[in-house]
């Protein structure tokens, strides 16, 4: 049983964290902390969680901190940066859901994130949590950077036709649409009822700042010599609770030398235990993944043309988030990559 | 490990008793008849079970099915009364979640179900599985008939006002509101997203096959001398997925008398391990049990008049059908009576 | 031509008054006021609007307001009390959306409202804006409150019930549900999608403000001797923009002495453009009132025991506000009633 | 005051034109057929319409219908061409919403509907009734083929780029999302809202019949020499009711010789009645256009690339049907084009 703490649960990220934590068969969830909830039972905020977990949310307190094995941080980025350090020196591994430690060029977050990075130092350390293509370094890594929700399931789409170098890199298109989780559980107007349901919208077409993060994800599995990928990515919001679905379109180098596109996929996921390639022709749907910690993928080539079209299916909240996470403390805590993520989607 | 097998479980329930079958420690599944789909792997109809199981629909047959210690029926009534008698002579005990024999009186059951009761031989020997209720004679049960979703939320509300004749039971009011799943997986133009989303409608007003269910079953719970529950039950339709909320409406006899209804309701349930009161003042929301097998319940008296009003929430598809009859074959088999039912619900 | 203005037009009552008010043919919109958005182009922040309004928020201004014949005010309640006597004695009639003026009991309004009323001295004058009991007294009046929304749907299914004393009035119960826009444009957790969609709950159950505006509208109609109405009002929360439907059950006093129903409720509104007595065995659906100033009716009576049901539906914002609205200036100023007001709801 | 007639007004098209037709200043609706529902009252199946339409369905008859001016025709594909060259020879004119008379290549319509076209002969003669770019055609045609909903938003977003030959026209990509009343109102467990709503998924990747008209639309607007536009078109389908969103990727042939694209769009469509090219920056929203015949778009250069994004979205039902159907009658019939048209959308 090792001991874990959570900064910042009140949000989706967190309970969603704690869903998956309560049940899982080699953790204890030791401390969590809200600065504007301490005092207040976490089970009162989510009645969800009545009967399943009996803590108080408490004032963010390194010491209290200290005492876990792992600490997570659900918190809006700009939080983790200034914690993280004290939590390391005392030994603490950290797995950081925000965007802190997700970008390696510190000037490209400061530009991206509008604000100076707390802690340079350790970004350099921090190993990228994508299991499927960092499994070795994140079971030793001391901080993991968990991806952002849009750059797991863009790369997971997109990776099998990068990392063998087929489509043209220059031009990639990633026409995303998620749920409103996404958005967190913040009083805006934006995103009531009211003003998204029975409704549909593209936002942040002229920038969104997953972009950055995609693109040095597939960079780093790109072959030596290939073009930079270069993405185009546009988010839309669906009025839907949890649910990322990515549409790729990449245009082959050369259609004529294309191998089986779906016997590609199907290998390159063979061992993964959290990617389920579809039979071919089959449509992902949000809904077969949610609640649980599977990306789902298809890939066409319609008319047998020479533009590719790949789909990727996520929760949001859990392959995309808090799912991943565990995923990750998993394999860095050398449990089962599966425990607690056993998960039969909610279907209907 | 016990053997289980499922009669019809191409609709809704079967789809949500798989779910919770296929991670449940004692059980095997071993076969799942589909007269409609034999020969379809499970996995191809519901996407959600790709990994978990791996079986396929066959014809419904006596010799398979009788291989099982439980039989489950996920069925429309009028189905399982032809096959219950061959199935119980080869010494199968059989969970109905459908309607054929939640009625005592085959007369009613002939009248609102509008056709000859197939059986009615055994309907003196089933059991209502309403554990809260009738945990005992489940123990024993060879047959069990599961509460209607409906009834569930209904009788939970009710039973600490009616078991203590607090109420005029002449006037009982169940306002009932449910999610979509509740009307099946049938192809009507009545349940298309585009008839039913964003819109609200009762249905039913004259008279719903649940009404002789639930008038049954508070009548069972009085004590001797009561006048017999009489009920007006309107349901409505709600363009969600899941989730039923019962609103009650019971007229005090004696508003001096009154004990503390928050103390009662809390002691009525304390040792259920699917009802939770809530904290007083609380109101319950659909949301805060999907997926799982919990019932929420409140009470109030608006103005401390005489008028009571309880609200029950529940997940139609889990303790109002398959997390229900996995509750009663966790009775019937001696397993821990939450085993297989841990569920955190989804919360968002 | 008449000249309106209106107050807080940021609001969802404000923009479905404009929605309305764009296309009357007797109606010049020369002011729209907003604190807030005081320089925006009323079309920026309501882009449905783009193309037909080509006018700019401004900071309310008595004098601006009182070059117009009609102002309505469309703000959250306790603001309409401090602006009206200036406009009033400058001639200006006035349409309040907003709860100041309904209630004729000062100290009733206070004790629900939880603030001093800023205008005791126009209450008496107020006219209660329901067209259906107050026709007359509306076209004279210069100052007309508008009903609130559950209390509209919850008047016009209960008066015909009322008006010939045929049930206990000390038990009325109205079991209600509201779409989302009933809690306003607010930057509110609650009101997100993600809390509030694909779930239902009650909420307010121990008092709800419309709660004394119901029964003091019931018991100005009610004829001399009878029992005065008391009611028990339970609101539910719909995962819906717009719709409120009222479930209401009444007991009979006499059922021998119960006239046709369907005839009575047919007769009472046979006269009313707005209201729809549906056919009997028919329940209504909110969707066939979206968008529309009209309330669809139906009455049951289950079982032929002695509790009755009546079911009235109204678009929330339209007959429940702005539509209502609308209909009191069309008498107020002689126009058609339907003027600007022949909407066919959207559906599907 | 013309007559018109509706041939399968039982679907969501004719609903909608039934919407929008009871209004219309200059029309009679005289005619309205169903084989299914011969002698049902239109208000009987559309309660929306009670008070709006005293018609009832009647059997499709040549004779009835040829004493209308403009038969509508609101069916499936197939029925069309069966009907049309009686009713044409009897004077008659046309507009179809279906997609008989769409493409101009008989063998290609062939091909993608699955089935041999019954009318070859009125093919040519058919002018594509979009008003945007076909107005003087539509003037004087006896037979308007209505686009689809999808072909309508995805040209209007291409056409000022494809028409000024500014993008690689080989790589067009549209991406685009429906509401569930795109799959029309059929009984099929697809369209369940348990089925859809709260989901998202893609369809008919591999080939969806709205590809060949998209580019058929686009190629004949191209300029003398460009490369004939080739087009990846992906339908996705959205948990709402109405609405479509088609979002586009095109790249640029040369971005120093792009021209401002914001002042492109905007001349394109200074004049159009029902185009609004949003300010820069802005994103449109499906609910802006609810129930309303107005297209909006918006031009995005992400990160000054050459990649460029156009977004528009439509009400399906209205510009992507019905609504221009009434539009292509009001242009046939000297109206003023806007006649009956004039909706505001219902926001929220």
């Amino acid at each position: 049983m090792i001991k874990v703490g959570i900064v910042g649960a009140t949000g989706y990220t967190g309970v969603e964290l704690l869903r998956l934590l309560v049940r899982h068969p080699g953790v204890q969830v030791a401390v969590i902390t809200s600065r504007a909830e301490a005092g207040m039972a976490v089970a009162d905020m989510y009645p969800s969680l009545r009967g399943f977990l009996d803590l108080t949310f408490t004032e963010p307190d390194v010491d209290a901190l200290s005492a876990c094995d792992i600490v997570f941080f659900a918190t809006p980025h700009g939080v983790a940066q200034n914690l993280v350090p004290a939590l390391m020196q005392r030994n603490v591994r950290i797995i950081d859901i925000s965007a802190d430690f997700r970008l390696r060029d510190t000037d490209l977050w400061e530009q991206w994130y509008g604000q100076t990075h707390g802690c340079p130092e350790l970004v350099a350390e921090a190993v990228y949590g994508l299991p499927e293509t960092n499994r070795e370094q994140i079971r030793s890594a001391r901080l993991v950077a968990c991806p952002g929700c849009y750059p797991t399931a863009a790369q997971l789409a997109l990776l099998p036709l990068v990392e063998s170098n087929l489509v043209d890199n220059s031009n990639l298109i990633i026409n995303a649409a998620s749920g409103a989780t996404g958005a967190g559980r913040q009083a805006k107007v934006d995103n009531l009822l009211t003003e998204i349901s029975d409704s549909f919208k593209a936002y942040a077409a002229n920038g969104h700042r997953h972009l950055p993060e995609i693109e040095q994800g597939l960079r780093e599995r790109q072959p030596e010599g290939a073009e930079p990928a270069q993405v185009t990515f546009v988010p839309h919001l669906l009025p839907i609770i949890r649910g990322i679905q990515a549409t790729v379109y990449a245009r082959a180098l050369d259609v004529d030398a294309l191998p089986d596109l779906q016997a590609l996929y199907a290998q390159r996921y063979a061992q993964e235990p959290f990617v389920d390639v579809l039979p071919a022709g089959e449509h992902p749907q949000t809904r077969t993944v949610k609640g649980s910690n599977t990306c789902r993928i298809a890939i066409f080539r319609p008319q047998q043309r020479d533009t590719l079209v790949v789909m990727s299916v996520i929760d949001n909240l859990t392959k995309g988030a808090s799912g991943q996470a565990v995923q990750n403390m998993n394999i860095m805590c050398g449990f089962d990559e599966t425990a607690g993520l056993d998960l039969v989607p909610i279907l209907p």
